[in-house]
């Protein structure tokens, strides 16, 4: 007897196919001469019907264990569905019940808010909206090791555990080996690192930025694809502390190539998503945001605009609306801004380049005006902003001063400055957060509600 | 112009292509009237050999400045190559040199060791060893995914930071934003977790094992491929602070099902390696370990054996061989009998399954003798072992108790027990080092040598 996923079955199965299904009894109903259950096995959205006739072996016994929750496998053989919207439900021949679920399963049939439901996040994968997320959070994950892949980026994994505290300063968060009930002290009062597992501070990475230029320095195109930490004391529902980053990064690159690979990757990403998971993402637009599938549609179909951060600062003053932050040359475009460049103006993705150099993070190329860097954001309609990226300087004095007027001592980043001292080549890439752009993909308001198990602060269940 | 990577243009180059090639320089030869380079560009193991004309515009100047490491671009003719190995080679018309490398350029011809290489671990992926490891890193990787994804499995990303100490105690590193240098008391002078970032002891997490098994109840099958932390204070050439772990878990599913997994996971990740990285594995099989290829060879074609603790104690006590450590009915078995069995007896990989209860973990399931859990791991010749899994307790009463019995609070892995308070089902999963898994591929002698940047205790660098 042949076991089948129910989204299989859903697909491909036809009436006369004898074979087993194992899965949680989502929903019972009993009538007079046979009961009807709804069982889902998590392969798809979808639950497949199961016909239970009265004269099947222990009927009563059996049926009075099928209630919400219970695990149970079922054989039988399909029938034609004469329901709506089911091509075909499985007639029982037998039933086993592994394990049943009393009336304290927190999932019965009554809706869960979001918030209550991050309470059993041990449970709540089995909700129609969070089973949706995580598997499209997969063919999302899948799609990004499939596009690098095929393109010849190697997956590098950058470390987890970082002695530099340069990047994220103030919202790292530390890693210890010492007994906080007594850290040992130097004779200097300061702490005694040489007991630390690691002899020195460490902290949790916020970017594998800086090691994956140095593994593009030898392989050409690498990407990262792991998590990252902020120490972000904000309980927003954008904002988690430990998230999933996808970071390319290209030798002999520049900001050209860099927004080539930014397009091609968001629309391959959202094409394969669509295609693996058609239902979810259909469910998404009906229930939870009904512009998802419009914006995977734009983010597919479109090229992508480009133009300069200071190219657009002119279309903003020239814009009929009225903004709430300033729009002047060196200000930073805040969301309303990229909205507005986004979904009115362009009407599609938008990447601007070239901001301003006080704005940007030191390892940005200086452009030629010494004014700007060739950084690039790039912004799309109900989503704003979702990756940002940049060429990196790879000149080895300019980079020097920047980091100075960073405050970043260049001696601890040696190594990072001897890829420009030995060799050097242009060299760009690009970061976004995973956990965004499955927040975008499926519309969820809330950012731990696309992450199984949600860090935030003062959050560490599970 | 077409800029090609040199692994393609030797793999389908034809005489006369007109292309170009971007990579560091290895080695340079000046003759009279022409001389020779060889450049990498770190997508193969091989260098495309290049010819420098001395008609070539600037042919002085451009000579010069190609010292080992430096980088470039290259413009030119393929040409079918008289010399030995090599099918084409590249006939210069242009070099553009975008990074020269002096004489301090750490990779000069000279070898050097695997400990000094990791002093300088910002450039020895340029090495041809380090460099065939990485590439095989990631085509490994990709298959992990590859494997699962094409049979249904969930990629799901389990927590890294955790409040669970249950599972690693002794060995976990915490996770703090509590100022080390002055930690905040309470009034009974423990540490005050409430003013720390998640409001209690936070720690690195050892295995996603149990949130695994979480979402396994909701999608049927899903694997983890993320890092894990040990604090082992043992600076040994198979132990790393921070690695990555493959962990899949099967809801509905025994310890057949899993040993059957467990075997065509491991054959399809090593012949998808070979097929990727012929020429790296290869390499490893002449200049690192002349077993390699025999290894995956025999992982790959042979059925693995399968024998309980018991029958391998009984094999293990009729052997010819002497052991150091005792055989015994309730002793773990050691390396040398683990390679016993499977490199002398069997010849190839076996699994060996329900160990003696008292040497494993809380989880797995308790066999109908009360003396064995329904463990299994894996060992294969020349490697030892190189998987452990189980079937997992689903029985409510019988995991509580193990629970207590290994000193651990059923209350704090109250989720954990939900899954088998409602709807339990039958479950399995195994877990496998990452680097392990590379190192025993490579053969390679210390695991620091094949992740990019090894964290070890005192070894925190890049």
């Amino acid at each position: 007897m042949t076991t089948k996923r129910i989204a299989e079955i859903l697909r491909q199965g036809n009436p006369d196919d004898r074979l087993t299904i194992q899965g949680w009894v989502q929903t019972k109903r009993e009538l007079k001469a046979f009961s009807f259950m709804e069982v889902n096995d998590g392969s798809c959205l979808a639950n497949l019907q199961v016909v239970l006739d009265q004269e099947m072996a222990d009927y009563d016994r059996v049926l009075k264990s099928l209630s919400t929750g219970a695990s149970v496998e079922v054989e039988g053989v399909l029938v034609a569905s004469p329901a709506k919207g089911q091509r075909v439900e499985l007639k029982a021949e037998t039933v086993v019940v592994y394990g049943e679920a009393d009336e304290n399963y927190p999932l019965q049939k009554k809706r869960h808010s979001f918030e209550f439901l991050r309470t059993i996040a041990h449970w709540r994968s089995r909700t129609n909206t969070l089973g949706a997320v995580f598997r499209v959070r997969n063919a999302c994950a899948a799609a990004v090791h499939e596009f690098f892949q095929q393109r010849g980026f190697l997956w590098m994994h950058t470390p987890i555990i970082t002695g530099n505290d340069c990047e994220g300063a103030g919202e790292l968060l530390a890693v210890t080996s010492l007994d906080l009930k007594n850290v040992p002290h130097t004779k200097e009062q300061t702490v005694d690192y040489s007991q630390d597992f690691f002899g020195k501070p460490a902290y949790l990475t916020v970017s594998g930025q800086l090691e994956a230029e140095v593994m593009a320095m030898a392989f050409g195109n690498v990407y990262t694809f792991g998590p990252t930490f902020r120490a972000e004391n904000s309980n927003t529902s954008r904002h988690l502390a430990e998230f999933w980053m996808i970071e390319p990064e290209m030798a002999f690159c520049d900001l050209e190539g860099n927004m080539d690979l930014a397009e091609q990757f968001l629309q391959f990403v959202f094409k394969s998503v669509l295609e693996k998971c058609p239902e979810d993402m259909e469910f998404f637009n009906q229930r939870i945001d009904n512009t998802v599938l419009a914006t995977a549609d734009n983010i597919i179909n479109n090229q992508f605009e480009r133009v300069t951060y200071t190219e657009a600062i002119a279309l903003l003053e020239k814009a009929p609306d009225k903004f709430e932050f300033p729009v002047e040359w060196g200000l930073d475009l805040q969301s309303e801004h990229e909205r507005y460049l986004a979904e009115k103006l362009f009407k599609k993705p938008v990447i601007v380049t070239d901001y301003p150099i006080e704005i940007k993070a030191f390892y940005m190329r200086v452009g030629d005006d010494g004014k700007t860097v060739r950084a690039m954001d790039v912004l799309a309609p109900n989503i704003g902003e979702i990756i940002g990226g940049s060429q990196r300087e790879e000149r080895l004095d300019i980079l020097e001063n920047r980091m100075r007027s960073h405050g970043i001592n260049p001696e601890e980043l040696w190594w990072y400055l001897d890829l420009r001292r030995f060799g050097t080549v242009p060299h760009a890439g690009f970061g976004l957060g995973f956990e965004r752009l499955v927040q975008f993909m499926t519309g969820m308001g809330n950012i731990r509600d696309v992450i199984p198990f949600p860090r935030a602060p003062l959050s560490l269940d599970f």
